[in-house]
């Protein structure tokens, strides 16, 4: 009976499915059915097989690719027949009467190839039942019950329970058995919010019952309040601003944007092109706008070039000081640069003679949704309930292009609903291209500095230091910068077979020394925090760093170009505020000698703890041009994101539909 | 009647601006226009004045402040008057009988507050007008035109000068003067592609006129083909396959997906969870499709808490060969998953007893508009020509959500039309949660190995390393890993005042010891290359790994969760392609020991060279949770790039519309 059944599902399933099966097709529902049939067969029907992995037993990588090589690409239609594909495999791990056997089907034949039985270490993966049948164990066991009476928690269907892989520490001999520690849902489907905390049993998969039980403390179960995350179940606060029904979700007054919890300023300034200033977030909990950044600029960009011959070696440009990321902006046009739906503001600059030069469109505006998920949830061990929770996402972004000669730079600042603020920057446009008489590498004996991109054309060598001012006010203009350095600490309880962990130690910058930084030197984590404010729990109020594209520079330190660039010398620095320390190489930047730099500001060494501070933060793109960058450049990108770190009490984005 | 007409353009521009000026707003053009005015008027006629920068003088952060904090935000409608603003004030740089001037003006009170005539090193940015004059100059200079005739160029108006700012090298006095470098633009509008290379000419910018002259060497001028790129003049070629007018851009063939030139294979397994297969792009100048990846997916997920206490210690998890990435995949919804015309395709594991289960709509895989830009450029340079040529980008996602319990994680596999393939993690979901007695930082007095995120409930630390297995294929099978590393060079030639420059030695490696990378440890950049086939140019066909963000393991390497993680030991390994070789944790991984990891097949350390090879990356996330994580974590995301470098002779998205 049972075995008809199956079969009835196998045509069922046989019918329904592709007729070209591609040699790398996962298993069809069929082939499954199929695997379980020959495999059950094979086996006394008193041993209880648990099938932990069915796969496909992958053809051999050279009879794939000659397969795929003779499988014409569907061009042009209609398709011809490909050829037929290698045999089909399976690959099976079962585990039956305590050991794991490993066994290959051959599917077109029905029939097993090969087994083994597997003695060496480890356990094949657990599966979905096995999770299931062990986390039930806990509700029947009295030991348990006893632990929740003890702790005032009388409704056993409210105890939800996980098991977890416990790993290996150094036994000499392991059994399979799994970790189960409970939760108690009562209130909420946030289960993993309300661990019984001291309570842990061990249960034997293979024998699917409990053989360990320890108890070892008690402490409070977190609240359930607070815990929920369905939209159906919350009720959200009152929106910071209405909402518009139709056209773009923000709204621009002059240079000031609103949208979403976000209010900023957009400036424009010939040298640095676009500002962000004054960006603050409503925060619906609090009721009020909280400061996060004052100002945003990318202060300078200088573009060193590695070619040391008498026509190149002087090209180590400050594209802002130099020339003018805000003068070279250029209009950009919706549908291409923007999308259809952007708003723009036009900028002005002064020409030579003092008259206004209207750069039109300089600036888009608009709402990206890139598909993006802003938070999301499945929670399928619930009896009886699937949850989804997904909120989409839609970010705000301000977009200029500062086209300096040959490059185009693309800048983009992001502003989301969980409150950070990406800067994201694209190199695109044209190389700076030298020419040769070479067309071919192989007539190359020397250094030539860059690449053949062309015949008789060299794309020579370059960095790219985005230099960018971030004035942060977190929360109120007195902040402090602060170091996570994660540290390794070596277990010292002799009860623990674990050796290691890290943790955080946290330091406060207290001068301008203690804050600068190479990234990727030591594993730390930067924040800026305000020391003057605390969250409900406790926590410093804070924004994180999460860095770009790191290039530490290489010229020699005391090289002319590295000189007037040594605010790259390290990644990042932090400075009390300073109205007349804005531009990092200098107010006077085209010959300049390196003397108004932020590394020679920063030689004072002044206090910067609870203070007003700016962090100078560099990224930096180390450019061998390739051949796929002439005639004109695929957008490189990368960006930087000031992410929110206990800034909120709780997720901001929860009541969000 | 010059001040007449001014005064008109003023009064123009007053009635078309924001009656609510914003302290940080840039100056408007009536502002600038009475700047010019006024600095005009200040100064004796016969001087000429060029205005270098004009902007903003920004009032004092705390007047801005105290103006913000007073000016209510747009909330609730309609909004009230906002205070006066501070005092408006621009900022001027000018130039002036061989001086820089620096001169504050007030626009309120139409008069300068403050003037300096600046004595220190360097000068103030170039101004557009000068820079045009400058590059004027050539076009009448003799020996200049005798240079061009020496080089067979005979129509002067094809040339097309930049200047470039010269830096400083250590000159005891400086002037202020830029290097003009010409091209001959004689059949392109992209005249970067074609300079006169050996010529350069210096013009003292005050003067306006070439001070000096260099005609050192005579080389090809690179020809105009293949340069071109706006649309209007290129004949695209045949588009690899036929465009649907509507519905998605691609096709989907059971598990086979065609979009835009790239075809390849979405597998699925259920330790693995996707399994991208046979990458490869059209080619449309060689008119074939070419190999780049033959198989890349997550071998495995390390997730190892760093809580030494007797309940949490062990929690140091590989949720891939422990659970399952793909058996825990979540079926996904349309418009909140995934955008609303996203196609999905589901997938099929056997349960505990060997019977198949569906994932309903476990992959979706949709066309992404982010309103970014695939290339632009825009060229202002070229008399009586504005060009502006942009594409915007569109990519395909392919997309799945591995649900490990509380833990939510989104893999995006990313094809651009570029040849790019990129993968995005999205790390979103609850946080593994600990009780406490403890509801404010305030009681803590030692290491609690995480953050207090709410009452009595911490968010642990930990770890999460995505190592992906990427079997490059790059135009075929056989290839090499080769490292550009990046050196510092000190220069030799006296004659140049420049001390030094980097440049890429590259190494290929040969064996797997070579192979075993720490990024971040030295500058590199890592490449796989097809050593059997070149360009045109004769650079190696290649790809390189663009990293995401790095988190090296901080456990000491004798414990035991870093012996069974140990293929984390570095960030980047290459081993040659062994079938059997797929899991870097080992195949049976529950309570395993380590000795069936990356790190002990790569211990032979085999040859790699010009063979079949797979490379192991590393991605990792270092996790100290903060309150915003708490309920439900908004999405941190990153993610890496495999970037065409010299895969194509040149640009191949330049045909595209």
């Amino acid at each position: 009976m049972k075995v008809t059944l199956l079969s009835i599902v196998v045509l069922f399933w046989s019918f329904a499915e592709c007729s070209n099966p591609h040699p790398l097709d996962p298993l069809t529902p069929s082939e499954i059915n199929l695997v379980q049939t020959i495999v059950q067969k094979a086996y006394p029907t008193s041993h209880n097989l648990t099938f932990n992995y069915v796969g496909l037993d992958e053809p051999d990588k050279l009879k794939v690719l000659s397969w795929d090589s003779s499988n014409p690409k569907p061009e042009p239609k209609p398709k011809p027949k490909p050829p037929p594909p290698p045999p089909r495999r399976a690959f099976v791990m079962v585990r039956s009467q305590k050991q794991s056997h490993e066994i290959t089907v051959d599917l077109s034949k029905r029939s097993i190839v090969s087994t083994k039985v597997y003695q060496g270490n480890g356990y094949p993966p657990l599966t979905a039942g096995e999770i299931e049948e062990a986390t039930q164990l806990p509700l029947n066991h009295e030991p348990f019950k006893e632990s929740l009476r003890k702790r005032g928690l009388n409704d056993v269907s409210q105890v939800q329970c996980v098991a977890f892989t416990l790993g290996w520490y150094g036994e000499a001999k392991t059994r399979r058995i799994v970790k189960i520690k409970c939760h108690y849902r009562n209130g909420t489907v946030n289960f993993y919010a309300r661990p019984v905390e001291g309570v842990e049993m061990v249960v034997d998969i293979d024998d699917m019952k409990i053989v360990g039980y320890n108890d070892r403390y008690v402490v409070a179960l977190p609240k359930a309040e607070g815990t929920e995350y369905r939209a159906s179940k919350l009720k959200p606060p009152s929106a910071p601003k209405p909402k518009q029904d139709h056209g773009p979700g923000f709204t621009i007054d002059g240079h000031s944007v609103s949208w979403d919890s976000w209010d900023f300023h957009v400036g424009y300034d010939s040298r640095a092109g676009p500002i962000i200033s004054l960006a603050s977030y409503y925060d619906v909990q609090r009721k009020k706008h909280r400061t996060v950044l004052y100002k945003g600029f990318i202060s300078e960009l200088f573009v060193p070039y590695q070619d040391p011959t008498e026509e190149w070696y002087y090209k180590t440009f400050f594209d802002g000081g130099e020339y003018g990321l805000g003068r070279f902006m250029s209009p950009l046009k919706a549908s291409t640069d923007c999308p259809s739906d952007a708003s723009f503001i036009n900028a002005y600059y002064a020409s030579s003679d003092g008259t206004p030069v209207e750069i039109p469109n300089a600036f888009c505006i608009f709402e990206k949704y890139a598909g993006g998920i802003m938070w999301r949830h499945t929670e399928a061990a619930i009896p009886n309930e699937l949850i989804t929770e997904t909120r989409s996402e839609k970010t705000l972004v301000v977009r200029t292009v500062s086209t300096v000669a040959n490059y185009d730079y693309i800048t983009d600042w992001e502003f989301t609903p969980s409150g950070s603020i990406k800067s994201v920057v694209g190199l695109t446009g044209i190389l700076a291209l030298k020419a040769t008489n070479y067309t071919n590498t192989e007539e190359i004996k020397k250094d030539i500095y860059g690449t053949l991109v062309a015949d008789n054309t060299i794309g020579v060598n370059h960095d790219h230091f985005f230099t960018y001012s971030l004035d942060f006010d977190v929360d109120g203009v007195a902040n402090s910068f602060v170091k996570y350095n994660f540290e390794t600490v070596r277990v010292k309880d002799r009860s623990i077979p674990r050796k290691s962990y890290w943790t955080v130690v946290s330091e406060t910058a207290k001068t301008e020394a203690d804050a600068r930084i190479n990234l990727g030197s030591k594993p730390t984590e930067l924040l800026v925090v305000n020391p003057n404010k605390k969250t409900k729990q406790g926590n410093k109020i804070g924004y994180r760093l999460i860095p770009g594209p790191m290039a530490h520079p290489l010229l020699v330190g005391d090289d002319f170009p590295q000189i007037r660039g040594a605010f790259t010398d390290y990644d990042v620095w932090v400075t009390p505020y300073n109205k007349s320390e804005k531009w990092v190489a200098g107010l006077y930047v085209d010959r300049s000698r390196g003397d108004d730099t932020l590394a020679v500001w920063s030689r004072r060494n002044r206090r910067i703890e609870n203070r007003d501070i700016v962090m100078w933060y560099t990224m930096g793109f180390r450019h061998v041009p390739c051949q796929e960058e002439f005639p004109i450049m695929p957008t490189l990108s990368g960006g930087f994101e000031l992410r929110p770190t206990n800034f909120f009490e709780r997720n901001p984005i929860l009541e969000t539909k």
